[in-house]
């Protein structure tokens, strides 16, 4: 399952369009103006019959859970062999380039596991909770699912997504530089309900949520964030969650690093400090040039990419009318703007974002461009509602360095040919 | 695949709780006063370490498209085997009483075939529009991909939903006597682009959808729909429509039944009148009292169903905190209210709508009751924001009559029993 994931010149990419192009002969929101289809209504196509016009189909419950289509196999989850030594101990990667909207289809949902995949029975499932609580409560499955609950459409981001951008542009396409997001609905109950039912002491300022897995993965995370808006999610998209994703349980922690959203989540203690865990010392901070390392760096950042053309998605419908979309996305809350750069970041046009704008989610964006077939070096830019604008990557360098693989939020450039083939680049 | 099912004694059950039950004392919105877990923190669930704990799990693109756990295989769609006389041309049920949340999972949205799955090669396939039309037109999938796009979540419903109710309880689960109906988001294609595209003559004022099956469904839609808010659809969810949905395009007809809804579209003809369909002259009309048939009928009116607990989906905890949960939609456009009632419709009290409330899509309700074990007969009403209120079956059968099988939103009934085991019931 690997394409187009072999590292490429690594650095050599940098910079290697330094002047940019020359700005080019499109025009910007051409929308309905742009080609008519060359086909005449004569289309064999559409005037000889075919077998699926004549001949009955497979009948209903031919697939009590349905699959997609046989012509869409290429659409699945991929990862990078040389990116890790045991599939246990990986990732996979979503492929935004082949989706649209803002759901994430559960089954393309990327894939991080420190111990593999636990397959768990609900019914032998419990959640504990334990340390500065007046009461150490035990949770079925039933019993949680007997808490008020609630609905929320959040995006969950690994923390080293783009992470192989630090050092210049390396893997050839959205699916690995920005594949480790996706955005779903979760059904859960506030953990603020839980530990309410548990009583929280007075000097408590931190939990610690574990998963059941044989990592037993474990983070601090502040109590403020607990009682703001996490959930003990046991849904995802309507249905339990997925396997891969935590399934019977995990917990959400909204606009933070997906590694905070411990699946097969047991058992949650309340403490007064951090417990300074593997997971938040060795691994997830950000080493600084000077070799200190910032940590609790926990908000993911503004951030956007252009999903279609890419390097996955390039353009073969020749000039004309040609849709240009991406995904946008903050920690921080909504999303109030995207701009999109077809010269490299010289020129900037707004692009429209689609739909209702929600919380910490991904939000979808879409410019309609009249193409003139001249090459085009792509860039998007989100900016969030509490004001922050993504950067590009220079500038993220200049006070980051590139030491760490964690929290990196740059601009991404795709470069256009002529010929409609797209590869990732970068302009400085 | 058939389970609870059987045609149970038909109208047998139909006003079998005239009377009602003496209102029982179960009070309402306890929210978090009641039980606490039975459970204490010795639980070997909990304090025994289980396979999933110390051993590796599978790695990540185990599965490169994931799928559910296996402890969810009870999560399918059925069907009714007596219902139809084949399987091509039928039905099967979307499992409502699993979900949460509004998006129906794309493997579990409800199937209605009239010739069984067209399973089509996207690259052969066209879109043709003509008739009074400027110019006839033939679109391949990638013509189509061109034009600006949209997201929207919209719930579809077939007319016959409900159906088997006209004539008294009769199907024990709300999988069955509510679930043909699914929501989900489209990715497409205002219709009003591609009409332009062709340019639709003076005298137009009806269009003809036509599918690519072997049934070449096709329906009269008024221009005025068309042209207000259908789509042409390539995507649900994220990713492609799945084959039964129409891949590899379907229409969106929101709020209207389903039918019309054209799966596997390959042609749009513009009229000046309706074509007299066999689907909407023998079919999809609703047959009167007096032997006359009310036709184009295409609003899907305000209903609502609750679905846990229901006949599939059991109180088995017991007293105390319990989630009553719903689903409430209307065709003519956004949800305003939902009420609930625990004593057959005598007193009824305003349940939680969950999240955004968008137009045209399903809104999820919740009531958290604290139950005394006392017997309810449970309802639900939901008004939407056009003022329309729910009917009772009986003030719909006044009207209508019991001649139909379509259009029936009359409020739904489910007695629950003191061992909390809940059958389908009419109170009258």
């Amino acid at each position: 399952m690997t394409e187009i994931n072999e590292p490429a010149a690594g650095r050599s990419r940098r910079g290697f369009l330094k002047g940019g192009l020359a700005a080019g002969g499109a025009a910007i929101a051409a929308g309905l103006a742009a080609a008519r289809p060359a086909r005449a209504a004569g289309d064999p196509a559409i005037t000889e019959v075919k077998d699926w016009n004549r001949m009955l189909g497979d009948g209903v419950v031919s697939r009590p859970y349905g699959v997609p289509s046989p012509f869409e196999e290429h659409v699945v989850r991929r990862d990078v062999e040389w990116l890790t030594a045991s599939r246990q101990s990986s990732v996979s990667f979503t492929p935004l380039h082949e989706l649209d909207g803002i759901i994430t289809p559960s089954g393309l949902c990327f894939e991080r596991h420190h111990s593999g995949i636990a397959e768990i029975a609900p019914a032998d499932h419990r959640l504990m909770i334990n340390g500065l609580v007046e009461t150490p409560l035990v949770f079925t499955m039933q019993d949680l699912m007997r808490f008020p609950r609630e609905n929320h459409v959040y995006f969950l981001e690994c923390a080293a997504n783009s992470g192989m951008e630090w050092r210049g542009a390396q893997l050839n396409g959205c699916q690995y530089t920005h594949g480790m997001v996706h955005c779903v609905v979760y059904t859960g109950v506030k953990l603020s309900h839980i530990l309410a039912e548990a009583g929280v002491k007075g000097p408590a300022k931190w939990i610690l949520p574990e998963g059941a897995d044989s990592a037993a993965m474990t983070r601090s995370v502040p109590l403020e964030k607990a009682l703001d808006d996490c959930l003990v999610a046991f849904k995802m998209n309507g249905e339990a969650l997925r396997p891969e994703q935590g399934y019977p349980l995990r917990l959400v922690v909204p606009g933070w690093e997906g590694n905070m959203w411990v699946k097969w989540l047991r058992r949650i203690e309340v403490g007064d400090q951090p417990w300074q865990q593997r997971e938040e010392t060795s691994k997830y901070t950000d080493l600084m040039p000077d070799g200190r390392a910032r940590r609790f760096t926990w908000v993911m950042d503004v951030k956007s990419v252009i999903t279609t053309p890419s390097p996955q998605a390039p353009i073969t419908h020749g000039r004309g009318r040609t849709v240009i979309s991406g995904l946008a996305w903050s920690g921080n809350g909504r999303i109030k703007r995207v701009d999109v750069s077809i010269d490299g970041g010289r020129n900037w046009t707004t692009a429209r974002l689609d739909g209702v704008s929600l919380p910490k989610a991904l939000h979808r964006f879409y410019l309609d461009l009249d193409w003139d077939g001249s090459e085009l070096l792509l860039q998007s830019r989100a900016i969030d509602e509490a004001g922050f604008v993504q950067p590009t990557k220079d500038a993220l360098r200049a006070v980051r360095g590139e030491n760490s693989i964690y929290h990196n939020n740059g601009i991404q450039t795709w470069h256009v040919r002529a010929d409609g083939t797209v590869e990732n680049v970068e302009v400085s």
